[in-house]
């Protein structure tokens, strides 16, 4: 279940509440387009900022109009007590694997983040998918933590930031293959990297544009997982003007903006304080998404 | 009001929910020691783990011990919705400022920081303490946008980081003192910052430890708002051992340590995942609150 692509869908925000019709459209279309599973409340889908009745409605509507593609949900938070709340309500609303980030204000260590995991797997039947991302969670695990972590029973997977480079990106998921037993795949993310870690052996893509346009994603994926890693690079290639929107104004501001745009979502779909993108940039984003034909 | 030592108290957890006899007790030995204000929910008063229905209960048990000290109330949250409702919370429970961190998780932009704090000061009567610490929210000021927040009406104080060398923090305070208007007061914080930054002309001190343990930075704040800067340099670099455990292990870790230490709370009273310090770092901090005779 943890392979192929996965597409995390904003969670569109109209007048500062979730935007159900919008999600339910957003869900419809990534089904349509193939992906493998969609994880509604990743970092992409805003999960940070919303409260646990928000969350739980998220992830129903998500389970209701997957039409049995698998809904992952990320259930992360401050404090245990809120993230094993999210755990069971991620459950109850027909959630398969929860993905969870050890989000942090204080920075936390390593056994603050063992315990994190522990205390989910001891509290919930779902499989785990562990979220490493220092960008946004501000924690930086290391090899000696994901040996402890793959212990644990009910780690499915483990979603890697992006490598920079493809001989560093080979060499890295070598060392993961040794380091962690077959049963926890292995995902990339950060989108600009995607061919690279998967002609590196990931198993997975956790894609943030893929739920928002999924049909050249869908391609990509298919590409690299039958082998054909050429395609797959130049597929990449062929989207380095968005990348180079992602690397400038972040990927949550850009996707939103293309929502926006292509009438997935109303403006100012992100949570307050986040204004979006000003018009000037708007209007570089919006040639970008004619440049590349996404609106197709 | 906003001049002098500001002390910001623990919120200590007890099996996972806020020990209000703990909180009001500590309140109590701040007001005897005579601080010039209490601002619980800073980030050592744990804000960013608590729910609505926590801070607000905080906030009342501090102003019921407070004996009319002035208590200020930390209001941030990742989301707008949520600041706004934090900051008629606090109203209502009989805070008389709010302080407010532009916390992040997605990295905000100077429109959106500027945006929020516009928000906060046009939905409430209370005077407003900008928090700026980019170690804990990651966003990072500059002086542009201190001097458009200078502009909003209800901005009364900003809390700076600390300045690490004198010259420095002279020249800092300069600059801040041309940038904003008078009605603006400047707080260091950074404990191990305190005297170099009153020195150096801060009309406050927004101290972690004096939440704690008040009575020796209520002497070192009088001795330096008195202009006695060598007797208040002589006092922090008495607390050189404190200073020395709070970079290594944080301030918050360490302050719960000492209360834990000292019977102001029970064992484990910070929110999970944060499990506080091991034994062996507990019997260092044990050592320097007997070599320092904090508990007096």
């Amino acid at each position: 279940m943890f392979t192929g692509l996965s597409a995390f869908p904003l969670t569109p925000l109209r007048d500062d509440a979730v935007d159900h019709e919008a999600l339910a459209a957003i869900v419809r279309r990534l089904v349509a387009a193939g992906v493998d599973s969609i994880t509604v409340l990743g970092s992409t889908g805003s999960y940070a900022y919303l409260d646990r009745a928000e969350r739980q409605a998220a992830i129903a509507t998500a389970v209701e109009h997957a039409d049995g593609v698998p809904v992952f949900a990320g259930v992360g938070a401050l404090r245990t007590k809120h993230v094993l709340e999210h755990a069971a309500d991620a459950q109850d609303a027909g959630a398969q694997a929860l993905l969870v980030a050890p989000v942090s204000y204080q920075p936390l260590t390593a056994d603050d983040v063992l315990g994190l995991f522990t205390d989910v797997v001891e509290h919930t039947d779902l499989p785990v998918i562990v979220y490493d991302n220092p960008g946004t969670t501000r924690f930086a695990f290391d090899d000696a933590l994901y040996a402890r972590l793959a212990d644990l029973p009910g780690i499915a997977s483990i979603k890697i930031p992006g490598i920079a480079d493809a001989a560093a990106a080979h060499e890295r998921l070598r060392e993961l293959r040794e380091l962690l037993p077959d049963r926890i795949t292995i995902g990339i993310s950060g989108d600009a990297h995607a061919a690279r870690g998967l002609a590196a052996g990931c198993d997975a893509w956790y894609s943030v544009i893929a739920g928002t346009i999924a049909p050249p994603m869908v391609a990509l994926t298919r590409a690299a997982l039958a082998g054909d890693h050429d395609a797959a690079a130049a597929a990449s290639a062929r989207l380095q003007p968005l990348w180079d929107l992602f690397a400038e104004h972040g990927s949550l501001r850009v996707t939103a903006a293309i929502a926006e745009h292509l009438g997935m979502a109303t403006r100012s779909c992100l949570p307050r304080p986040i204004l979006g993108l000003d018009d000037e940039q708007r209007r570089r984003v919006h040639a970008v998404v004619a440049e590349l034909e996404l609106e197709a």
